[in-house]
């Protein structure tokens, strides 16, 4: 219809790409056991672990975010240990306390693009001396990052020195980890090197919803499975995430996904660059974040649907802008004739 | 393939009922807003209000058995208040202690058949006398319970008295709702009158996966969508759910389901009392636990896989057999003619 | 005053042997560094190391029993991880949920004597059988136990074989310890041989307040401080506690008053068997549990406090007499005189 | 002994007022009831309700201030509601994420002496929008501050009234309330009147231990002696610290040791003001942090005992002196002297 909104809201808007439910559709009535313990599971882990190089990881699937951070910090932490994050991280800001409702307190960095450095780590754990504060045990970081931006794989590396000279544990939040692999020089191969665990983010690439969580380091192996049907992020059907898992890792489908989606976002960067646009902060993924006069918000708004992201004076907003897989190519035109004509 | 066993381990062994995949592939790339916001959930809340004749009923749609558990006990109970439940509650014995580690204790009722009276109740309220010991708050019910049996209207009723007379709350797992009220004489319009809160189980009635969280008192409905998120129960794309249980709820599939998998059980007793077995627990739902002589245990695995339940004696076993909403009707002869000739 | 009832109710109903308040009061205005890092505490750990025989043992000084358990099994324990007890353990019934609250289920054995065996610990390990069930991972026993019964060193030295086999951690709440250790063959010595980690009670042998916490097992040790002030256990004037059990742990001072409580106690029961009573079960320690006819239990209460414990008939009950470090001698020919008379 | 160092480096490093050890020596073999249910603690309770004018307010007597703080947040929140803070409050630095392990979320405001402030208040909880995101419930704040700053009568007024157009609770840490209201023109009576609950310091004021939980608002009442308990902060010998606040709150020794503390801060502050020193913050009570070249701070360390605060540059530091109701009135002169001569 002529005056529905183009969607640039979110990239969880739609169910899946085809290719996951046609896959469902077909093993619909073969019989499976429950909880993750079956065929579909088991291949869609060993393409993860195909892909990031290690045989001896541990993969779990998942139903959400939320629920994959929760399980994980309260399987690897003891309770007075603590987590180190961007004061921007999901488990601060967007999971209704989750990570305290488990019991951990975080220590919260100040940012301006969502992303940890070796010195702010360094910074917030030297300030925890005794046993009277708690103590730092992982730091946590997303990527991309809950402002679009992401690691290299430099920085990476970085941060796992420091993690190391800490005693810290690495953990990656990839709910957006398509769209960080396919804008950055990262690779699945340097995961395992740097992180001790992370999950891949299904939900915002493609899938109906599952995130993969990949254990490296063998102390955090054990039981895990235990926290998973404590949390309550056991699912019965568990075949149907390895269903999906599967398909997603079948002929690059999660790569070429999280690339579609960054190039649409491109294509809508490159248009507000055009007309001379700066941004909340300098992203290469599927969001963006360009600082607008109100009144062209307005008329933005009345052809597309998205989110404001922060108020940044009496006449400009900074606003939030999310292409997706599913997201047609013809937006980028449409879009950019718009902004042309602000 | 003639070889192949006939499941009869569980009721969500199989994906989905057709009508649900068929809902989701005709709205696939539709946009909706997500954690359950949307027109899918608003049509499927509208008509569980409607069956139950609650117009004021909170209805929310969540992802599986234990989370919905998890997040209704915490959202419910002030850190001090425990549960009353039978020993065999699933929240008491197969949630990996989900309650325990939302903080709050479980007073346990011995009982045969898996259900709770208001004698057992009384008995376990009774003994928890001041603030040293806990306080009882909330009685849990399953029904069907984990032994396959019912409560009758009349049963609940008098539940429900026991617990206004104490001042607890109660609630009802409904992971077999189905497949008990297609056995009993309880209708949907009995569930707002005895119940404080219950879930509707869609995961083993033809779901995808999901549960429908029903509130009926007004007290324990603030804020229950913070609960849904900190615990990791927020679906991203909840419309999934809305498609899911607006369809179970057209045209009476959810209980046309469950009668099918009652029907098909009735089927299988049918031949197991011809033959003069007895049962752990007279059932009348889809669930049913002949006690075998382990001979014949090993002989039916050759055409049928289910699970033990309980070992009787040396010579005998109490095996679990479950119909399903996807068990073909032509099993019931299949199983009639191998028991027949034991 | 002749009217003035004789207390059996409890261990706890006075102030400290007045040992402790000489101390006290001689070191009052002495500054001290707090928190339990002082000169008091590191020579009472001295003693209690020095006792035990073992010079790598950890001992913490800590507040109250309840506290003391559950600072102890949070600090042990992952989430998953569950405590097997007898049904009458003082974590069970008298610490309002105290353990579940820190997140953790308990697995309860249905025992006459509060006494765990290896029989009861294997029983219930045999139950939980994967990751949908928690996962035993520690045996609490108190010593004496809440019925007064002990463990023989044998019996210990067992329920540490059947730990070992299982791979489970062994705990004692040695609320009542002293009184264990003067009414049986067990010795200081043996503690650390066959248990993880135990702690020696104060509160109810002559101290104004404090338990120590020992703790055997390396891999339980680190960062033990800091869940003892994560969870309100951390006296900020913790020279108090050190004061306090120095002055037990002087010159036996410990065993000499739980001796004393325990040579009371057997004068009573000497006087209750005399005059043909039976018990709710057979104790050697400072609490008995005679079965009295109701109309002996009135008389007997316009004499002496005491609480009863559990309804025998319409016409028996059976009630709790609990000796003290500081019962007077002479209560003993009082008592038998009553108990003569009845 | 002339070489012994002076004591600046706490208010909690010497056992109590000998009014205190009197009053636990005369009682010491009277029998009483355990669990704060006894003469001595309804005789200090009724004090209280005196001072500050309400009949109707629930006093409860805890051993610490993390454990009343812990014990008070848990059963005063539902798990998704947090507290806002400032960042240097006790909860949120000193107490190894207790607030946390209770499963609640701080939100923290920056400050530079400690304060919260209707402004700051309502930042925090304009960030809180919606169910993704914890819910703002009760404002903590400490009086006097970890920083030695006090609230005005009228400040708390201003912060009452923002707490009830946001529907918070308010709460006060008074873990050196005496120091503050011997040092503003906050009265007793205003407590009740600002304040939804508030605990009164024993510990860092003359009591061997202890501290005067105090709720006001009616719905916070109902079940706080579970979570007392639960938490392992009900003492059995709970008459100990009835004794402790009768005496305190007798012939109102409580304020005298409070302003005796104040009135040694004041010596020493004036004369680091004689010299000229600027202070990290502005103090009317027992603490000051004077901010100190280096070399000055290792020339009084050769006399007094004090901690660092803060460093401030390569030369100087923030040190933190605090006075006690124990400090000899002569520290005044000798520390004059000291200064004089830098």
């Amino acid at each position: 219809m002529a005056n529905e909104l183009i969607h640039l809201e979110n990239d969880y808007s739609e169910c899946a790409h085809p290719a996951i439910l046609e896959r469902i559709a077909r093993e619909n009535t073969t019989s499976r056991s429950g909880y993750g313990v079956d065929d579909a599971c088991d291949s869609a882990a060993a393409k993860i672990r195909g892909l990031i190089g290690r045989d001896d990881a541990d993969v779990h699937f998942l139903i959400g975010g939320t629920s994959v951070n929760l399980i994980a910090l309260a399987a690897f932490l003891r309770p007075h240990e603590a987590i180190i994050c961007a004061e921007q991280a999901h488990i601060n800001v967007h999971e209704t306390g989750a990570v305290e409702a488990s019991g951990h307190k975080l220590l919260t960095a100040s940012t301006t693009d969502g992303k940890l450095t070796p010195e702010l780590v360094e910074l917030l754990y030297s300030k925890q001396t005794d046993e009277h504060m708690v103590k730092p045990r992982l730091a946590y970081i997303s990527n991309a990052t809950e402002l679009g931006t992401v690691y290299t794989a430099d920085e990476l590396r970085k941060l796992r020195g420091c993690c190391d000279a800490l005693n810290l544990l690495l953990y990656m939040d990839g709910a957006r980890l398509g769209s960080a692999l396919a804008a950055s020089d990262l690779e699945w191969t340097h995961l395992p090197r740097y992180l001790d665990a992370f999950y891949i983010g299904g939900t915002k690439n493609g899938a109906l919803f599952g995130e993969a969580m990949v254990i490296i380091n063998d102390a955090l192996k054990p039981d895990f499975r235990y926290l998973i049907k404590q949390r309550g992020g056991m699912l019965a059907k568990g075949f149907l995430l390895g269903h999906q898992f599967d398909v997603l890792f079948e002929d690059d489908l999660f790569l070429s996904l999280a690339r579609h989606a960054n190039r649409i976002a491109d294509g809508l960067r490159a248009a507000l660059v055009a007309k001379g646009v700066r941004f909340l902060v300098e992203t290469q993924t599927n969001m963006l974040f360009p600082i607008l006069p109100n009144e062209w918000v307005a008329k933005l708004r009345k052809r597309f649907a998205f989110h404001d992201a922060e108020r940044i004076s009496n006449t400009e907003t900074a606003v939030r802008l999310v292409a997706s897989w599913a997201s047609p190519e013809s937006i980028v035109d449409e879009f950019a004739a718009c902004v042309n004509q602000l």
